[in-house]
C-alpha cells in the first residue's frame, strides 16, 4: 500500500515512450509460409516478377490462329479460304508451323502456334473437310494477348506491407510462387497473477473469481497480428514473479502481466524489472489504468496491466495494440478507427488526469457505460472509449466525441 | 464451343437463386472450441450467465471493512477507534466476524467479511498496534461491490451471432466458461481444372500456366469465414471431372471448379451434374463471368466458375461470398460494405448484360481498372468492383458510383 510511482508519465508521453521502446528493442521478422495459406499476412519484401506473364502469346477466343495478312479483305459474302493443318487445345503444343495459306484451330488459352499473328473467332469462321472459311479480316495480334502484355519479368508486382489479400495472392500463384516472405507474428506471453484467481474448469472457491485477463488480453494481442499464448498464473511473490518472467521472456518478446490486485502486482513487478532490467514508465496519468508499468529486460518488453480487466482492455488498446499491430506489419490506420458521434449522457470526469469512458455505439449516438471499473459486463456492449483531456470536468449531452474502437 | 446456356439468369435472380440454394440445403452447423482460441468465431447460441458476478460482496478498495455505523460521525479532528482482528487477501477468507467495534483490514478484491457492509480506505484511516482510527464516515456498502451487482445468475450475456471480440471473451471467462459453442466453419473444397493447369512447385513448360484460382478462391473462402482446401487439379475429362466432384462432396459442402478455359469444364460440368443431380444456373448475365453454372447434389452446392481468375474472383465475391459469409455465421452487412466515389474515366459498358467494372480506390477518386479479363495483375491493384447495369451504355468522368470492396 501506498504504491510510490516513480515514473508517472502523461498518456501521450506514455504512448511515445511504448511506440519508442518497442522501435529501439524489436525489430520485425520474417518467416517464409505456403502462399496458398497467406490470406492476412503482410508481405515482407517487394516483389517482383519472376517470368513474362502471359509466358508466351496466348489465344483470347476459341477460333483459328492465322497470319493476319491471310484474313485480310475477308467478307461474309466473299471469305478467304485456309488450309487447317492442326489443332491447339490449351496446355498443348505443335511442331507445325502456320505458313501463308494455313491455319491452325485453337482453344482458348492455348499458346499461338509459331508464324500465326491473330485469332479469328470460331464466330466468323465456317469449318469444312481440312479447310475454313474466314469471314472476317483480323488485324494483327487481333484476339491474341502477347508475351508479357500483362506484365514483363522483373518488374515490380507487390509491395512490402501489402495485406495479402485473394486478388494478390492471385498474383503470386500466377508467377509460380509456392512460398513467400511475410512479417512473423510477434511472439506474446501473458500471465496474470494474483492469489484469487482461478483457472476456468476448476472449482470456485468461495472468494476465488475466474482469471479473465489471461485468456482475454491473449485474444486481443491475436488481433493485432501476434502469435500469443497464456503462459499462466502466478502468485504475487517476488522470487515467483522473477522466475516465471525470467522463463517467459526465453519464449516472447512481449510479455504482459497481469496483477490480480492493483498494488499487488504492481510493487513485486517494479523490484523485479528494476532487478533484472530497466523500468520505463510506472505509472500512466489516467482512469483508469494508473499502476501500468513498462520495463525492458534485456531487449524484451515487460508490461504489467492493471488486474481489473475492464482497466487492463483499455490500457491494452490505448497504449500497446498500435506498437503491437506495427511489428506485426500491419500498417493499420489508427486515427481512421475511430467514430464520431454525440454522448446521450453527461459524463463527469476528474480534472488532473486523462479518463477513458467506455461507451457503446449505436450509429450517431454515443452511449457513456457507467459501470464502476470492476464491471466486467460493460464489456459485453463496450464498443470502444471516448478520451476525456486532464482538464476538462464535463462532457455535456450531445457533445461530438470521437470513440476509440476496440478490435 | 457453341456452349447452349439454358438457364441463364439475370444477376438479381442469380443472387437471389444461390442464397436460397444455400439456405435450402445447407444449415449452420456448430462446433465447441476453447474460450482461450475464440477470437473471431461467432456464437452459435444466446449465452447465459453461470452465477452472480462478484460472486461475494467484493472490497473495491484497501483498506478496513466495518460496520458503517462504526463510522459514523468519524473525522480527521475526531476519529473513531476499532479492533483490527483479521487481515484478508484477495482470494482468501477469515473465520471471524466483523462485529460492532471490530473490524477487518482488507484488500481489494477480496470477499467481505461476515458482518461487515463497507469499506473505509486505507488514506482515511490510521493504523495503530492491533486498532484502526476511522478518519472519516462510510456509507452503508461504500466500496463494496455488492455480489450479483454487476451481473445475476441466469441473465442472457451474450447473444447468438456475437463476435468474439476480447471484451466478450473476457465475459464468458469470467463466468468461468472454459468452451463455447461457436458456428462451425462451413467446408468448402475447391478443384481446378484444365489441361494447361501446371502446379505451384512444378516446372512451368510451354504453353502452360500456373494454377491462381485453386489457392485464390480457397482464401476467399476463408475471408469469408469457411475452412476451404484446395482437392488438385482435374482434366476437362467427363469420367474424371465426375469422379472428382464425387469424392470431394464426401469431404465438402460446397464445391468450386474453375475451369481452364471459359468452354472447356462448363460443358462437362453441365452434364456430370446433370447426371448426378441438378443444374439450377447455367450462365448469367453478366460480363465477365457468363459461364458460371450452380447446381446441386445430394443437398451440397456446386459452383463452376470461370477459369479466368479475375472473372472467378468477381464472380465469387458477387454471388457466392454472402451466403458463404451468412452460413460461417457471420452477420456481415454487405450493404454496408460499399464505398462511394467519383469514376475518373468514362467507363463504356455492352447493354444487354450488366457488366463489373474492375476499380482501384484512392478516397474519393475511382479508377476504372482497363485491362482484358485475362490480365492477372490488375488483381493486385483492385479494391473491389462497380456494377454497370444491363441497359447502360457509359458511365461518365464524375458520375458517382458505388464500389463493393473485395475481401
Amino acid at each position: 500500500m501506498g504504491t510510490e510511482f516513480l515514473k508517472i508519465k502523461e498518456c501521450d508521453e506514455a504512448i511515445d515512450i511504448i511506440q519508442e521502446l518497442f522501435d529501439e528493442n524489436l525489430k520485425p521478422e520474417s518467416e517464409e509460409i505456403d502462399v496458398a495459406d497467406a490470406y492476412g499476412r503482410i508481405l515482407f519484401d517487394d516483389v517482383y516478377s519472376r517470368m513474362d506473364f502471359p509466358p508466351f502469346n496466348k489465344a483470347l477466343k476459341d477460333g483459328f490462329a492465322v497470319l493476319s495478312s491471310d484474313s485480310f479483305g475477308a467478307s461474309e459474302e466473299s471469305p478467304n479460304t485456309l488450309e487447317v493443318i492442326d489443332f491447339l487445345e490449351a496446355g498443348a503444343t505443335t511442331e507445325r508451323n502456320v505458313e501463308k495459306g494455313k491455319c491452325i484451330e485453337i482453344s482458348t488459352g492455348a499458346a499461338m502456334p509459331e508464324g500465326a499473328d491473330a485469332v479469328v473467332m470460331v464466330e466468323y469462321a465456317e469449318k469444312g473437310e481440312g479447310t475454313v472459311d474466314l469471314l472476317t479480316t483480323a488485324t494483327p495480334f487481333q484476339d491474341v494477348a502477347k508475351k508479357g502484355s500483362d506484365i514483363e519479368e522483373g518488374k515490380l508486382i507487390l509491395e512490402k506491407g501489402d495485406f495479402l489479400n485473394p486478388g494478390k495472392i492471385g498474383v503470386l500463384l500466377s508467377q509460380g510462387f509456392e512460398t513467400i516472405e511475410v512479417f512473423k507474428k510477434p511472439s506474446v506471453g501473458i500471465l496474470s497473477s494474483g492469489n484469487e484467481i482461478t483457472l476456468q474448469g476448476e472449482e470456485l472457491e468461495y472468494g476465488k473469481i475466474y482469471d479473465v485477463n489471461g485468456g482475454m488480453i491473449k485474444n486481443d494481442a491475436v488481433s493485432c497480428g501476434a502469435d500469443a499464448r497464456f503462459l499462466g498464473v502466478m502468485r504475487d511473490d517476488y522470487d515467483e514473479v522473477k522466475e516465471k518472467i525470467t522463463e517467459s521472456l526465453k519464449e516472447v518478446d512481449v510479455l504482459f502481466c497481469s496483477g490480480g490486485t492493483s498494488a499487488g502486482l504492481g510493487d513485486v513487478l517494479k523490484h523485479v524489472l528494476d532487478e533484472l532490467g530497466e523500468v520505463h514508465i510506472h505509472g500512466i496519468s489516467v482512469q483508469p489504468g494508473k499502476p501500468t508499468i513498462v520495463g525492458v529486460i534485456d531487449g524484451k518488453i515487460v508490461i504489467g496491466l492493471p488486474g481489473n480487466p475492464v482497466s487492463a482492455l483499455m490500457i491494452f488498446n490505448a497504449f500497446v495494440a498500435e506498437p503491437l499491430t506495427r511489428l506485426a506489419g500491419i500498417d493499420r490506420n489508427f486515427e481512421l478507427e475511430t467514430h464520431k458521434g454525440k454522448i446521450t449522457k453527461r459524463i463527469h470526469s476528474q480534472v488532473g488526469r486523462m479518463q477513458y469512458q467506455l461507451v457503446k455505439v449505436d450509429g450517431e449516438n454515443i452511449h457513456p457505460i457507467f459501470k464502476d471499473s470492476g464491471a466486467i459486463f460493460s464489456l459485453s456492449t463496450a464498443d470502444g472509449y471516448v478520451k476525456i483531456p486532464k482538464l476538462v470536468e464535463l462532457v455535456d449531452e450531445g457533445e461530438e466525441v470521437e470513440v476509440y474502437l476496440f478490435n
